[in-house]
């Protein structure tokens, strides 16, 4: 491993920052400090943090690629449990770590308990993947109609995940030529709660077969959020390292191509 | 930690999904299998990994939360080294494990080495920036230009990251409504490429001041390929807790607003 180090001292900006540490399970109050943590106080903590920038371990790295490779698009839940409000709280906290363009912090989670919007997303959802359906003929149409590709009926959580495109935070930094960089900021803390909710156990599935123009309306969220995924959340009734659709025969993984320039 | 199980066995789909495991680092060879798994080749290695799924421990999550803390867009590099060969492509590799709509894998990654090329994108940054630097006034226009926005002078590994909107694989699933999930699906793979190297003690900065539409031009790649990022990769010259644009006074973090329907 190299080293890396952390060369300024803590800033008035960096004792201010609160948001970064309060609460966040750092690994080394974990190795001994974990006591004293409490009774000292984020100024503690931060002083703490600052010493020095950690260095990941090789079984760190391991651990972090099975973590990648066992995430899975999970659309099969147990109905019989759910996931506690503090794991929710923490993996919505862990999300804001996200990057986001200009530190806008644009993404907006709306969590759906109603029954009757639920009803609307999942008829949303039927009407999406019936038309999908007929786009397809043959063989591909019977594999299409066989696959799963909604836990709407059975996910305890439910996630509709939007980006405030008109938020003032960032104060515009970044998004002037490419605006969508705000939406893909919003990409970026969705992958990031996923990741973080597999490593707690729970499985999350990405549902795209929607009709987004009308969920804003059916979720009653500023017409200036940009409906981003919507996400099924709970633990997965089984676990598997390949894709469910690669299992079924629709698309295996391929790499990504690395072109030179 | 709750028991998690593999409940079904080796299918023959399974054991053609070569990709999901050769080359890949698995924690679970590091501890203790590892001097067998090159004899006994990539069957026993799939075996093995699908015997059950890993249970990620407290210990992990809270260096998985550090990770995540500390990650930073990185805009100053040190130019005296590189990342080397072996570890971008490890890079590579795991980025392909990010979620894919229907498994299309639609990421295009252009390693820009070419000095004219590099020298055309710090063009288009330049001008971006400073038409950028107009829209602002008073004291808000003087901190954007004390701002170091992007390492494109001295990144040693420079990425540009496209999305083939024209790609045939994954047959079009879950982008008939949302064809934009596939540029989402980009980039949860750039976010994996980030977090995978930031474990590496590498830093990557995400450049968005730039007209997107004369990259694909400038980089001599097809036309169906969505220009989503360019990235600057190295070793990072500070590490920090606390992000740039919070530290320099501009946009500290905030939370994501979470709502009840």
């Amino acid at each position: 491993m190299r080293a890396a180090r952390h060369t300024l001292g803590v800033t008035e900006s960096e004792k201010k920052a609160r948001y970064s540490l309060c609460g966040l399970p750092l690994a080394r109050y974990a190795r001994g400090a974990r006591s004293s943590v409490g009774d000292k106080g984020a100024a503690t903590e931060l002083a703490y943090a600052l010493s020095a920038a950690p260095q990941f371990d090789a079984a760190f790295r391991a651990t972090f690629a099975e973590l990648l490779a066992w995430r899975r698009d999970v659309r099969h839940f147990r109905t019989e449990e759910a996931p506690d409000e503090a794991t929710l709280a923490e993996l919505f906290h862990l999300a804001a770590f996200a990057p986001s363009v200009g530190n806008c912090q644009p993404t907006r989670f709306v969590r759906v308990d109603d029954e009757a919007r639920r009803a609307s997303i999942r008829a949303n959802f039927e009407a999406a993947n019936h038309e999908a359906l007929g786009a397809y003929g043959g063989e591909r149409a019977a594999l299409y109609a066989r696959l799963k590709l909604a836990g709407l009926s059975d996910a305890p959580i439910q996630l509709a995940v939007f980006c405030d495109e008109a938020t003032e935070q960032g104060h515009g930094l970044g998004v002037r030529t490419m605006a969508e960089t705000r939406r893909y900021s919003t990409v970026c803390a969705l992958h990031t709660f996923w990741l973080s909710a597999r490593a707690r156990g729970l499985g999350v599935g990405w549902v795209s077969i929607l009709d987004p123009g009308v969920i804003a309306e059916a979720l009653d969220v500023p017409r200036a959020w940009t409906f981003i995924a919507y996400l099924c959340v709970g633990f997965a009734r089984e676990e598997h390292l390949i894709p469910e659709l690669e299992r079924a025969g629709w698309q295996a993984r391929e790499a990504h191509p690395v072109v030179r320039r």
